[in-house]
């Protein structure tokens, strides 16, 4: 087995680029792509991957006259990592079109890492996508693939053999994903429920500093993403920050950790929105350490017409004595800066 | 040579800045910078005023003999949105030091925008930020600041009282964090509910395609984040993908929705997790159409010591009839994996 | 108020930068920026010193009546990067426009790296870029440049034989660049197939200007990637871009192409590799109009051992005559590079 993948590595490494329907490219793995320890994540293949395949099968399906296109993604089929692939390494992912039908192109895509240090390659991947193109004046309309050359009637056939049974497997899933009931209540329009929202991320290299604690800046990042959500849901308009009230870090969040942003809305006046936005710390690996609470802070948030004008915010509905005393409490922050604001203005006069 | 080379470094030294306590920042906004308006996000703009205080404080900390320093956040005061920032205009952020206290500095920052192409310019925050030093050798140190120099006894005395108003209300907001319970039952660890995890994704115009929709790439990218994060939860160790089942996308997710990503673990073998993904899509404006699974895929992680060999994983703990068949279903996936794997050994050999 | 506000947006202006014709931009290096041991990317100070430029030139060419336009970057002289820069240093990029003639802009660019913990200072780079304002409407055509003053006729002299000299150069390669063909073959150690590499980038929003054409810094760091990996490849080490020849923009790349960056090495010497980068951009849904050579260019890459000293290159193995008269030219090109910097010096001394 082992002389097997020598001589398929060998022989992917030959064809690096020699005809139309094949395509290859490379780029270093960063910190960013890959975990604390080094190793490069699943997901930034699969994006290579399917980058490869959506140009590969976009240029394809253009090479002929009438309505321009983008391929878009229907299917992946199984995808196993054969490998770990590391920081510094190279990743070379080539793509080649193996098969059309009538609406469909299937792509054959291959990743080997190299190590440009040692001159070691590897099979990392094999993954099989299948494309539709849509057309560019109207999304909902699938144009033809033009069909390509087969080298064999038998190339031909088996193509054929994968993409029966895919479409196959497409309709049955359809069918069963119709099935999966989606386990949460669905809470009224304009409730804290409602348009309340959490976000995961886990802690790169590039958040932090030369200690490995995150910045400040990052997770205040995080928590205006979240706010943007709460206000966006409720109020389903164009919305903008307006404010942050005063935020204190209180605990330091190390690189790895996976934090926690969560968000819900508190007060809402004529033209305004006030969410409180909470950020939890998990240090996923020292367990010990348990879950804690960073951060916290308010975002009040406007809505903007086209113009930039401010809209009017659906008042919020409020459930319980929690919500109400949380409501009172913004209600006199709100106040409060309000009069400040036009103290201010008075002293400028 | 070495003299002209110097005279060259100290001019162009002094037109950086005017003095040692001030530091200015540039940047172009780009569409992933603002949201499907162009309106940049409030985030983008805390970040890049977090990086200059930053700067400018862990230059000043460190114009001392003794201990190598970083400074770290410790609060930032209210800060509101004056104006709001669009794609194409150029952000400037000034900082200066204000204040410092024997263990704390006091930061300023202005950010103006620019639009290169009228010409207009505004003022768009003013913010004020708190950082303390902490020491690179042991990061549980915080070093003394080296004083600065104030124009006038009042601009010192200004100061201290600003220093004095924050720490009071910093001890207060730690009392008061301290109350909140995490509204959350803490679920029992290695069962489904402890691993499980979720993460929302707003769509930037990067995610997608020349139509405005995600590319497929994108949503797997995602679906593996949150795989892994469940993994590492459960096992607490280093993990990586192993295999992703097929993939059917059934449904295109447009430029402006937020995605939710969730993940449970499904099932557990002696050295391997299956994680069960799902992709819900919110187009947040156009409420009408309300959410709707986008996506769904079952992905294999394995957990890897320091040589890259595979671990034990701890047996996932089932609650309930639910857990039991979808433990079930999972195992079947991983029989006829394993025997196709087999199978497929044999046909090599 | 509205005055005090003015008065203040004034005041911030001034202290922004010196001039109208200036400005500096800072940012923080991430390890994402750099390589595994720590060595800042020369293409992430390539981007860093075209977007100041594109700023600058941008805001310049709109202080006049008439069509608004965007500042494209048409050549960059050759460029030394005189020392390494690291993860956590501070990068200044100060710019200023030093010629202008009726149809561009010539931007002085210097880059100085801040080791904000030691305070460590050093002059990394000297840029000069050219750019040539396209209007807004009309991306076709050229717009007329707004004269700058110069502080004495000796100043404008010299800029304007700066001017013709460039000129002259950009068409001559206009007529080079025809002729160079990629060629494919099973790699031997050192050889130039062994090394040659390329990758490919789908051309996104946020690569792009306000016309949705790609920044030329865009382009210049992805073929620093390249040229990045052909020298790892090469000589199996720790590598730096050490210079980049002056590269010509003759042809725009829009928003949704592909752009292929292929790299071959073609001469070493002692210290030194010279990598040719090419790059080409195929539209891929405007297939009629086909792929197009958009820039070509020459990297010298060095590698550095564990103290940052430079290393011995493994002298490249030559196939052929093509790669032969390639090797004298760039022969020729690094003597002549080599005797400019004796005669500089000389000047200095």
């Amino acid at each position: 087995m082992a002389l097997r993948q020598n001589q398929l590595l060998h022989h992917l490494w030959k064809q690096t680029w020699v005809a139309r329907t094949r395509n290859t490219t490379s780029r270093i793995m960063r910190p960013d792509d890959a975990n604390i320890v080094g190793n490069v994540h699943g997901g930034t293949i699969l994006k290579m991957i399917e980058e490869a395949g959506c140009i590969i099968g976009t240029r394809h399906c253009n090479t002929q006259n009438g309505d321009r296109c983008v391929a878009a993604l229907a299917r992946v089929e199984r995808t196993d990592f054969l490998h770990p692939m590391f920081i510094g390494e190279v990743a070379h992912v080539s793509a080649e079109i193996t098969y059309t039908s009538k609406h469909s192109v299937e792509v054959q895509v291959n990743v080997l890492s190299e190590n440009i240090v040692t001159g070691a390659k590897k099979l990392t991947n094999k993954a099989t996508l299948w494309y539709v193109p849509l057309s560019l004046q109207n999304v909902a309309k699938i144009i033809e693939v033009p069909p390509i050359e087969y080298s064999s009637p038998e190339q031909e056939e088996a193509g054929k053999k994968r993409y029966e049974a895919q479409k196959f497997e497409r309709i049955e899933t359809k069918e069963r994903n119709g099935e999966i009931i989606m386990s949460v209540s669905i809470p009224e329009p304009y409730s804290v429920a409602f348009s309340q929202s959490s976000l995961i991320h886990l802690v790169g290299p590039s958040d932090c500093t030369l200690h490995g604690f995150v910045h400040g800046g990052v997770t205040m990042k995080l928590m205006d993403e979240v706010a943007g959500i709460v206000a966006a849901r409720h109020c389903k308009t164009n919305i903008v920050t307006a404010s942050v009230d005063a935020i204190n870090f209180h605990r330091k969040i190390k690189k790895g950790c996976v934090i926690t942003v969560s968000g819900r809305m508190t007060f809402t006046s004529n033209k305004s929105m006030e969410i409180e936005v909470f950020v939890d710390a998990d240090p996923l690996v020292e367990a010990e350490k348990g879950k804690y609470r960073a951060v916290t802070a308010f975002f009040t948030y406007i809505s903007l017409d086209k113009e930039n004008k401010p809209l009017s915010v659906p008042p919020l509905k409020l459930e319980g004595e929690e919500e109400q005393k949380r409501f009172e409490e913004g209600k006199a922050r709100y106040l409060q800066n309000k009069t400040k604001r036009l103290a201010d203005k008075g002293h400028q006069q």
